[in-house]
């Protein structure tokens, strides 16, 4: 198995790159080619033990930086990190992508160097977010690859979800839900009301419409979304979860007895700031595209780099690809 | 003053809804009106101690069901609670109203009772929203009067969350700011594109675009959205901070240590629910319309109905439904 990471991506690129992609070596046991400027990846490389680890570095004289307009830099940067390793996976040298750096550019990078699975109008970006459910997550799509939609989309996004967490997360049956503003089929947008009857004859697991606080409760499985509002959801979550962080820190120490409590209840706060860690989670892979993409949050640290790398792996693995292109050609979803 | 209450409102109507009333009409000094089934409402004040109150009724015999379509109910329910209600707020004879029934049938009872403010084109639902702000909260709208939007609405949602904020919350000059994918003009849905340059433009204090996680963090004072992003929003920041204490409360049972922490900690622990209680906020005002209507949750208990009349009296008091009429004749908010 051989990732691409870009190297030169992120916020904290290279080092976090450099060192997630070592930690991830050796962890997993992957091949990881290190796309990017080799004087600067072996500069990075050379504070790190990398013994009997296989890093390769594939010469890339270019970067996406993170401001760059998406489309006109990826048809300008033929030789950009991003370019360079998406070719990688084009001709089969590696089984996935992983990048850090401007997702604009990436999904721009990924469709135009792999071009969608045949059938898909339009790849999703996808993330894996916690709930209360069984499976202690859900996946939630589209989170920003598409602010405007068209109800056909929001059902292929539904079945890329389905087989995403049923292939790769192995959540048997996953259910289906659509982000809505109340469960009754009568609210929601017009489209939602458009796409609502789709996804009810559709054979998906649907069980129906969902409102905000029916996604960290565990109720679907799978969050089917407009790229708009997935993303301003996800985004939201991060802040209340910081607010709530940080009200609680002032409250506590407010109150020297609150403080000693604090201490003694210090494991179940660390649980729960693990469990709440977007960096848990890697990163999200970009769905209907033909190849493994993974997408990681600009901030991503080491930890974050490491974990989307392993997320690459386990869709690449589990078959994504062919999983959407065998639904697709077994489902019905001609849409309108 | 004299406050309106739909007394049979609301899943946990009457007995929260009199409860409330009598609660608000000793703390806040007002009168409250309590429209509804004369007999009902007479067998749940027996229950209080309600000597020097001035709660009168006024009787009203239908009552619109939580699940009853809007449109139909309101002009089928000539003697519904609702109409009754906003009968006396339109005939002067009340100065607010407050229901905590079907949210649908109020916005619809109050857009045909009271009407529109002339130049307005859509009401619009707001919230306040707990912040890290110096004030400790912002204002959210629309949450979910439109779900479906044109550019011009969103304007002027933003001059009616302008004039609120610091009409009635007392912010001097609020900031507004617009929820969008990123804060980046190029960024956003194409209904963003088209309301950012007529922000611009406005004479408003437009700070920008905002992502997900600027509004707890207190980046806004007045955050603008469509109605649908704005519903899925609040509903998830509860959903989220719901997961949150659950997780906590999950951790810390696991661990003895912890649990002696949490009971030394529990001060801070109810401070933090305290500023998260939807409760606290009592509910909604609906702006745009030619009077003072405020719509509270569906599961308020006695507390939220209390608050959401002195939300009802603020709103009165400083003259809201005046702010928005001199903000638009005064702002060149033409839209196309």
């Amino acid at each position: 198995m051989k990732i691409a990471l870009d190297a030169m991506g992120g916020d904290h690129a290279p080092e976090a790159t450099i060192h997630g992609a070592v930690w991830a070596a050796r962890d997993f046991g992957l091949t990881i080619q290190l796309v990017g400027q080799p004087e600067i990846i072996e500069a990075e490389l050379a504070k790190h033990q990398t013994t009997n680890l296989d890093l390769p570095i594939i010469p890339a004289s270019e970067v996406i930086d993170m401001d760059e307009k998406p489309s006109v830099a990826v048809k300008g940067k033929k030789d950009s990190s991003m370019v360079v390793a998406l070719k990688l996976v084009k001709d089969g040298t590696s089984n996935a992508f992983v990048s850090a750096g401007n997702s604009g550019g990436a999904l721009a990078a990924a469709l135009f160097g792999l071009g969608r699975i045949k059938g898909i109008k339009r790849p999703a970006l996808s993330t894996v977010f916690p709930s209360a459910s069984e499976y202690g997550c859900c996946v939630i799509l589209d989170v920003g690859a598409n602010t405007d939609v068209r109800p056909e989309y929001l059902l292929q996004f539904a079945l890329m979800g389905y087989h995403y967490a049923n292939q790769v997360l192995h959540i048997p049956n996953p259910r289906v839900g659509l982000l809505s503003t109340g469960e009754e089929e009568n609210k929601g947008s017009t489209l939602i009301k458009e796409v609502t009857p789709m996804l009810k004859e559709s054979k998906l697991n649907f069980i129906g419409n969902l409102e905000g606080k029916d996604v960290p409760s565990g109720m679907a499985d799978v969050v089917v979304t407009d790229g708009f509002t997935g993303n301003v959801y996800i985004k939201g979550a991060q802040g209340v979860a910081w607010m709530i962080q940080k009200i609680l820190e002032q409250e506590i120490k407010s109150r020297p007895t609150a403080m000693v409590g604090a201490f003694l209840a210090r494991g179940a706060f660390k649980a729960l700031r693990t469990k709440l860690d977007y960096r848990e989670f890697g990163g999200g892979p970009l769905l209907g595209v033909s190849g493994v993409v993974v997408v990681a949050h600009g901030r991503s640290d080491h930890y974050a780099i490491r974990n989307a790398i392993r997320v690459a792996r386990d869709a690449s693995e589990n078959r994504i690809v062919q999983a959407i292109e065998t639904g697709l050609s077994q489902t019905n979803l001609n849409g309108r």
